[in-house]
């Protein structure tokens, strides 16, 4: 079932457009979940459509939401989503903090009123394709909860960090401050396996193997309080700072069909040109690279990666020969062609 | 073997200023140094003295280096630490970024040719203080490996933010890409005690429980290549971006005594005032802290702590009863002041 990635994004933007979401949000939509799926971050790709229409058909997110900028600094502004699907503010936010870094050296958007924006790599990689730094973080739902507790408070906040060499991307992060994405348990669920001991706890805080437990309960954080104190941090930045909802007062993605959500994210970029200059800065991102794969490696690792390269090179691959689909994520993708009265692209 | 916290930062700035640091340096250094043993961070307290006049009297750290402000723009500025004391360059750099912040929204200051500036919480803090949200993070010389690698490379490079509340800091994440930090190591060594599996692994990527083979090998990062990855993206943010030393290119702090560090910081200033109100702002915060502090707390927790309140709480009840040092840091302090011929004052 190897779907060509092209035919996979009309496919989805014409549901999207169906549901309700003007041909550019559906578009920019689309793009950024198979960008997910061709990095092979299923959790983030069009397994999330059945939601995204969902939501659109109940309102709960605005297919033609505006975005606008409510404040503007020399060195950040304030921006409101208009409610719209989060794939799109945060294009937009990321390109405007790629515009002002370019004078102002390093800018910072804060957006308010947004949705699940999908993949915090691909706004970091839309500066680090430009020359520049990327740096994003999105609030999320609750999964984690503050440490000594274990009631969801926080969401498993990603921030995605991504560094430009000669050629485009050098390496992106993309790392959640939880041990596994939530998105890992619904696959769980789906595919109806069970998941490792640590991963998560159940809704009363013990161990649990059960990803359906786990869904009722909290996800773990990275290195204890360290991961919990993190994702708090990133609340503050991404909701609190610019006035979006925080903690449990997110809209929840699945279940809350009454409201938007008000997620609130970051970008914040650095323009390397303006400091040691791009060909220096590249040259060491280089350097640095080649020296990490060089070091000796750990029995049974043939390779060194740095972050994001296997999603990289995966990208380049599945552009090829095609997205790999799971057959309920295929199955619902059809059917709901046929219930929409959409032409069937895949 | 309580000490006054006034007494010993009086001790220390004496020893620092004979062993050749100017007096503004040696006083913001020696509170530096006394901020962390009040918070209960032994590893970045005055037991750092020894290496510190090392280096000083070495010529490894200038008693007089002087910062300046190299590049700045609407958003960032670049800054050079001219060799100086870390503690003293990360104060001025933060400074700068607070006075900056309040007019632009958000404002980063980036330092190249720094030392090591200890407790990252203090700088973070010295924004909260303020009213303004407080990011830093330094690199390190190494001691963490690429994820696929055993040998250290990335420094264990901390990120701390610091956000406030009604009244001065409301919380202060401190944290460490490792699962401890490398001064814990030593304190072990110092201790003559064992150290727990898992903490990090010997010369040859072995698991080990003798600090010793600990300090020759390498700390193990939170989240596996979650947390190696985020080193290694701060070290871009602070080594890479100024053009100061990055990785392993950092100058020994222990065993180098030829040249300076050039380690390199970043300072990240955002002013709530600007975006939905200070007033606004501290009030979710403390509904946030109230929140999760109502929480249901796991067995055997008697209450749910914001990061680094703990340390706060320590500060408080130190500065009234006096720090205790550990045995061998009170006698080298008296050795040192002895050997210098300086007024002994504690």
């Amino acid at each position: 079932m190897r779907i060509d990635y092209k035919k996979l994004t009309d496919h989805c933007a014409a549901l999207l457009e169906h549901a309700g979401a003007c041909p550019e949000h559906a578009r920019i939509t689309a793009e950024g979940l198979v960008e997910a799926d061709l990095c092979g971050v299923e959790t983030h790709g069009v397994s999330r459509m059945e939601v995204y229409l969902r939501r659109l058909e109940a309102g709960a997110v605005l297919g033609e939401g505006v975005f606008t900028v409510v404040k503007e600094y020399a060195g950040a502004a304030l921006c409101d989503g208009g409610g719209a699907l989060g794939q799109v503010t945060a294009r937009k936010a990321m390109e405007l903090a790629c515009d002002k870094a370019r004078t102002a050296g390093c800018y910072t958007v804060f957006v308010r009123n947004s949705s699940h924006y999908g993949m915090a790599a691909i706004y970091a990689r839309m500066a680090a394709e430009r020359g520049l730094v990327g740096i994003t973080a999105t609030n999320a739902p609750p999964a984690l909860a503050p440490w000594g507790s274990h009631e969801a408070y926080f969401g498993p906040n990603p921030l995605a960090i991504a560094v430009p060499g000669r050629n485009g991307t050098a390496f992106c992060l993309d790392m959640a401050p939880s041990i596994i994405p939530r998105g890992k348990l619904m696959l769980a669920i789906q595919k109806g396996e069970s998941i490792p001991e640590g991963w998560a706890v159940d809704k009363e805080g013990n161990p649990t193997t059960d990803p359906k437990l786990a869904w009722e309960g909290t996800l773990l954080p990275i290195g204890g309080p360290k991961g919990a104190g993190l994702t708090m941090s990133l609340d503050v930045l991404c909701g609190l700072i610019p006035g979006a909802a925080f903690g449990p007062h997110i809209g929840n993605l699945f279940n809350n069909m009454s409201r938007t959500q008000d997620v609130g994210h970051v970008f914040t970029v650095i323009d390397p040109e303006l400091f040691t200059g791009r060909e220096a800065f590249v040259g060491q991102v280089e350097q640095m690279l080649a020296e990490i794969r060089a070091l000796p490696r750990n029995p049974g690792v043939e390779q060194i990666y740095a972050p994001g390269e296997i999603e990289l090179g995966r990208m380049a691959e599945r552009k090829q020969k095609g997205i790999e689909l799971a057959r309920n994520t295929y199955d619902f993708l059809i059917a709901k062609a046929q219930e929409y009265g959409v032409k069937e692209r895949i």
